[in-house]
């Protein structure tokens, strides 16, 4: 639901065998793309066969009229050939429709985006086929600038092709940050230049599931032309044992009584190879996503391997941390932290490295993710940082029914604190673990209850019913079926006028 | 799992050159559909490039000895030539690879079929890419004769692609009846050949969403080729809200106060115009669906409406049935197991039915659907009647996690009553209803978890170890991915060498 919006009885139709979009703007490789993508949108893969059937007689009785709409004119003021989205892009939009004329007008490009795919959105077909819009007056900006998705491709392999095809979901529910879990205990799918045997040993199999350089980096500009970011996490110390297996001497040794009993625990911050090879892995990992941040993990960390490691207990000693391991992980994250600050990279962190007091830079953003989070986005904002929130949108958990409406009626500024505080939270993730989810089902499970927080994130505060949102949400997931997206059933029986088919 | 199983550390290469299934037996449509499919399982659609790339010296290198296994022997004793699977069926086959030798032997093709999903079961591919099998004996028979899967295509549309593709699944899993849930309140998708309003008003779209004459015989036959029944529901009295939209008169007027509120309740029993109906009905369902049963539902009348109804009043004064309206269910059941009976079909009903104290047919089959199942298969096998146990496998039922283990460990003889009594029970049935479904996750939803299922119904008694199960279910997850079924991860994090990708 857009900011403003306001729309009569006033039919258009729109004519299909003459429409095109027009910019006035300098070349932009964005907007070319979208016009593309978006006729498509509006009228299929048969688009162009209008024009042919325009010449047939029965055509020409049917349509005796032209269309009101032939074209939609979009402006956008700042120059974007290849340019990147960022948390501080300018995404609002106006969009007009009235007499037969479209406009849509934009500071950048991604608000272009967003109001090519309102425009799209906006347009029906009537009972005889014809397409329609009704004379419309939108006004629109997102109320967050962080619109996230999480996508775990550790615990299950996911293929690149279905990475996009949440992509283009993403863009038709204006989500703009593709959080990309990519490695984690169980797999190491990243095939690194620098050190590839990381993904030969650490991914589950070396030849088919990983993504090569060309698929990162064919990921990362599907997602720039639909103006979503991708931010990649490379989550340690923690998380990190399917790295151990392609980078000897990184993982902690874990010890039974005095000799190692054969597993390992998170890195080892007291060799002095981690921080070198750190700060070479991720030089890469900045060379290769051109996004400001990098999700550097650093939840879950067990003490219990370090606790029974004696190289780890001297150098305990040595930094006189006492028993406190907490401080040791603080060490290793303020080592990585500035490897980061040297690669001139933001960085995002799961909420436990400030909870354990690592001193971070002032423009970090602080992922809240576990239970209590209204107490904890206080904490984490009193203290200045920016804040996303994760904790009620884990859309892996599922359960039967309509769970939807608990998604949608979580809002990120609900704790307590002052105007200043809640200006912090830049917006809010929600996340696909993939303990339970591969290619078999992980699109089908996110949408459109991923559709559900979007709105969240992209509407006004006081957009927050459920039985009025629900109409809208049958609607766009018959929206994304016909553009392709297996988007389950959530609000009970029905059915779509085209049901999906695997493409 | 088998009911015996034996195999040894031999092993045998597959010879994908000059394989073969042959039969002694007489000519049978089942089983030469049965051999192009199953030499497709095992060897994928490039089955037959392997002559051709045997002449190439480099293949003659790489397989320089031939296989030890080219043939796969089928014995049958009885003609099978156009014949459909039933309750009575019998489904016990032996297999023995030895020697070089693989003899597959059954008195029925149904035996025989099984035995072929068997054999493919255990041809596996060495490191090297060779087809192998080792040295086995297996002699086999299912535990229940009845084990069932029931779709409901009335909540939501289910193309008849995916129908069939969840036959595919079904045969993967040995399980042998489709208990296709059709129609209900909510849309009434079967075209009728002597009613064609029913499905032209009673459908949600009569163009795209209905299955023709042409599909459920496509169905129906695809099902017969993998051995299993297709037993048609269409529940009534209540249930039936789409019936009312193409048959008028047949659904009871319920009244508010003296006059007609709007809204209608289950078929009105009173009526001269319902058994003649119903008679013309079902004498159409009992030609297009040839199993000697048919499911006729009965379950969970509201009595609100009929309570409204002055007609209905004015009958059960004059059948002095008081206010009894259990009576009233009764009186309707008995006139329609009375059509049912004189079309010489038997019948499947819900509980309720022998709840209420409907006389039935001898022959009935009671499923048990409800909670409390324990006490009520008990009853119901008190009084001689066959049973089935669906309670326990709600899988539209979803909760995060492995849930398939406790679908696993639910035992349908596990009531108090004699051995007689469980020798009534016939098997069982897991459960899709339609509410959250449709093509966009019924299959993912389905598989594996109904895997645990069929196991269950299959397999004897002791072999209940999740524990146990837990390597082979991931096993046939990743081999119905190969065969093309989206079978969902249920068992936590790991991976299928070949991933899923949509056809």
């Amino acid at each position: 639901m857009p900011m403003d919006y306001k729309t009569t009885g006033k039919q258009n139709t729109v004519d299909a065998a003459s429409f095109r979009f027009t910019t006035r703007s300098v070349e932009c490789d964005i907007l070319l793309d979208a016009y593309v993508r978006y006729r498509e949108a509006i009228f299929g893969r048969n688009a162009d066969r209008f024009h042919a059937m325009r010449q047939s007689p029965k055509f020409v009785q049917m349509f005796s009229q032209e269309g009101d709409i032939g074209e939609v004119s979009v402006d956008v003021s700042k120059p974007c050939q290849g340019s990147y989205p960022s948390l501080e892009s300018d995404e609002s939009y106006s969009l007009s429709v009235a007499n037969g004329q479209v406009m849509i007008s934009a500071q950048e490009v991604w608000g272009a985006l967003w109001g090519l795919e309102t425009f799209v959105q906006l347009v029906y077909k009537s009972d005889t086929g014809e397409y329609m819009v009704n004379d419309t007056i939108i006004s629109d900006k997102p109320r967050f600038a962080h619109r996230g998705l999480l996508l775990d491709t550790s615990r299950h392999f996911l293929s690149t092709r279905n990475l996009l095809r949440n992509l283009d979901a993403m863009a038709q529910n204006k989500l703009n940050v593709f959080h990309w879990h990519i490695v984690d205990d169980q797999s190491f799918p990243y095939e690194s230049m620098a050190f590839p045997e990381l993904s030969n040993k650490g991914s589950y199999f070396p030849e088919s599931q990983v993504y090569t350089p060309t698929d990162v980096a064919e990921v990362i500009e599907f997602a720039r032309l639909r103006g979503i970011r991708v931010v990649a996490e490379f989550d340690s110390p923690g998380h990190t044992q399917s790295w151990g297996l392609g980078q000897k001497g990184f993982l902690t040794e874990c010890y039974s009584g005095v000799k190692p009993d054969g597993s390992y625990g998170p890195a080892d911050p007291t060799l002095n190879t981690t921080f070198p090879f750190l700060k070479q892995f991720f030089a890469e990992v900045a060379s290769v996503f051109p996004d400001q941040y990098i999700h550097l993990g650093g939840d879950e960390v067990s003490f219990t391997c370090w606790q029974s490691n004696p190289v780890i207990k001297d150098f305990m000693q040595k930094m006189s941390y006492g028993t406190n391991y907490a401080k040791l992980e603080e060490y290793y994250m303020q080592n990585l932290l500035d490897i980061i600050n040297s690669l001139k990279r933001g960085y995002i962190i799961w909420q436990e490295v400030i909870d354990n007091g690592a001193k971070v830079r002032p423009d970090t953003v602080v992922e809240v993710w576990k239970g209590g989070w209204e107490e904890e986005m206080e904490k984490v904002t009193k203290q200045g940082y920016k804040t996303l929130l994760a904790s009620c949108w884990y859309l892996n958990y599922i359960s039967y029914g309509s769970d939807w409406t608990t998604y949608y009626t979580c809002d990120p500024q609900k704790f307590n604190g002052t105007d200043a505080q809640k200006a912090l939270v830049m917006g809010g993730e929600l996340a696909m673990w993939g303990e339970y989810v591969d290619d078999t089902n992980v699109l089908s499970r996110l949408w459109p209850r991923a559709s559900a927080v979007a709105e969240r994130l992209w509407s006004p505060q006081d957009v927050n019913y459920p039985l009025v949102a629900e109409p809208r949400l049958i609607e766009q997931r018959c929206r994304m079926i016909r553009r392709g997206i297996p988007a389950e059933p959530v609000t009970g029986p029905g059915t779509c006028p085209v049901e999906y088919r695997e493409p």
